[in-house]
């Protein structure tokens, strides 16, 4: 599996009998299918059972640490991946449902004991998310660093 | 129904059975009333009984998350859809605004089990505004977009 | 009564039978004075009985919301309007206060059932503050437009 | 007592039978140490009893709301004046704690039943905080302040 | 032990008997090394047995809270130092994370009895963040700081 070319070393955690939920955004629907395929390969190639890979869509990225909240009180899941690509526009939107939603997503995993991982590409521009989604010659897909980083904190989170 | 122009894909559900309500703030109250009747024309075309579409009025969009709340209490709703208007003016009234909403809709979504959809536009200019209520002549009405994602997300808390 | 000057067309409630209590903060308190009679002028003038009018004063508009708290604890109130005039300074001071303030407001509305208004003004300058609270030669009191809201927001509330 | 210069009347609250707890933080000691006694001087001279104020010393400002936090669950506090001063450096530090203290100190004051004052200094120079402690020939010492507001914001609460 | 350059006298705090753990983010893994070994040092320095320091690690720094939130969940713990670098990027990550974690921390340390040290440093450059993990000439260990604010926490904690 190709290491980040980010400065973070990935860590390696089976994903064996695991069970992940994928929540992810449908603006910039492109962008996000790229992160989530990197995410779902990663998960696949831990060795997570395909039926234990959950993909729920909702809107936009403000919906994303509802859908999580959700699915954690479902009850079956040790980890949820938010992926969802915030692109700054003419307004404030950007900044306002951008701030939301990582305060939203810190919150809901300070409260279940359920992983909630951060996968929020805010850029400024289209280019920079596409670099970040592995769609550019010198990019890389972050969706990978968000399947291993989901699978190493329910390995954290058993280890405390 | 015209499709988003935005870069979303607009998903179908049906709104047979569902109850939703819609809070709208009273500020710049001609653009706010094109973006609630977009919202409920689409709930309408998704077959929500109009008896289902509760519309309540507050006087600015910082209280829209003590309606919704109030709402959500009451126990028959299954969405609510918060629409506002907040225009960029000489004070930073703006800034401190929006950021409190945003996040209360966000709180406020997280420790209920009901979706709240966040329907404020944060603009810098009227014409934008204008714009993203379809007032405009390229403009499109994204109370559309949010009543569609109303009846979605409680198609996504459901499958949960 | 004089109808706002920005936008938001007014809206009569009745505050017969209804309690309120103001909490104002006492810096730049020329201009806090004025919105607070202007609250209160309203409040009289829909009924509500001076007995049923209570006024707080705390020293800065930080302590609002917990004065506000407090109120609410005690049980016998309709609604709380909080009223501040915040000016930019040279230090940092007016972003966290401003930030921290509403922030407070809104969580302490959506933790309780009892509406807050956000009657607080966050100027850059004092000429701003001036002609919000209706000091200026075109200006309009905002304290007008809270006690209509607080009255509002009562009947928001009982009617969800 | 000097009455403040940056417009609040001070409001003069006896201190009989309070008991008041200073948290400090050492950053910026001597100007930390400064605001901490005109706070305690201010708080004798209202006849708080020497007993009855209680300094404890932490870090930095942002173990402040921990250590005001543990106080209040102690039981035996009518009051928590958190002081602390935090000066503009080259990294983003400054901000990130500046907005965390501030929502942190609002958050305990909420969630508990008493009064926390906010004696923390954001200041873009140190010049700004020398002036606000009192250091310089036309500075005014805001310790005095934060010292009249605790016995006064204990009041308020009782009056509720 | 040498003592901080940046303006804070280090209290010196016996940790006999303490049990510390500290977390640390994988991303700028050079500095958050030397970060978490200036920590561990002085935790040594003050008598905590080696068994008592126990290290986690986390992919990215917006994992700390959680990490730290399931350490204390765990019962067995004092104090918890969250260390982390973040450097400013081309797009907006860095500030959402930086707020996000930051309020984290700070949530986390109020709502539980453990004191949480924010060790996090948020640098507009690397040079920054080399120069307060000491791995630069002039430059100083934050790490040793945190240490000793960890202890620090616990007998203020303790003594309240």
């Amino acid at each position: 599996m190709a290491s980040s070319v980010k400065g973070i070393a990935p860590k390696q955690v089976s994903g064996k009998n695991r069970r992940v939920v994928i929540v992810s955004a449908r603006w910039n629907a492109s962008i996000v299918g790229a992160l989530v395929e990197g995410c779902r390969k990663t998960l696949l190639d831990a060795e997570v059972h395909p039926d234990n890979i959950v993909h729920v869509e909702v809107p936009g990225s403000f919906e994303l640490p509802f859908a999580a909240s959700r699915a954690i009180q479902s009850g079956s899941v040790d980890a949820v991946v938010c992926i969802g690509v915030l692109i700054k526009g003419e307004t404030m939107h950007f900044e306002y449902i951008a701030s939301a939603v990582s305060q939203g997503i810190m919150d809901l995993g300070l409260k279940s004991s359920v992983p909630v991982i951060f996968g929020v590409l805010t850029c400024l521009t289209e280019e920079q998310a596409l670099a970040r989604a592995g769609l550019t010659e010198k990019g890389h897909n972050h969706g990978v660093d968000w399947g291993l980083a989901a699978l190493e904190m329910i390995a954290v989170s058993e280890s405390l």
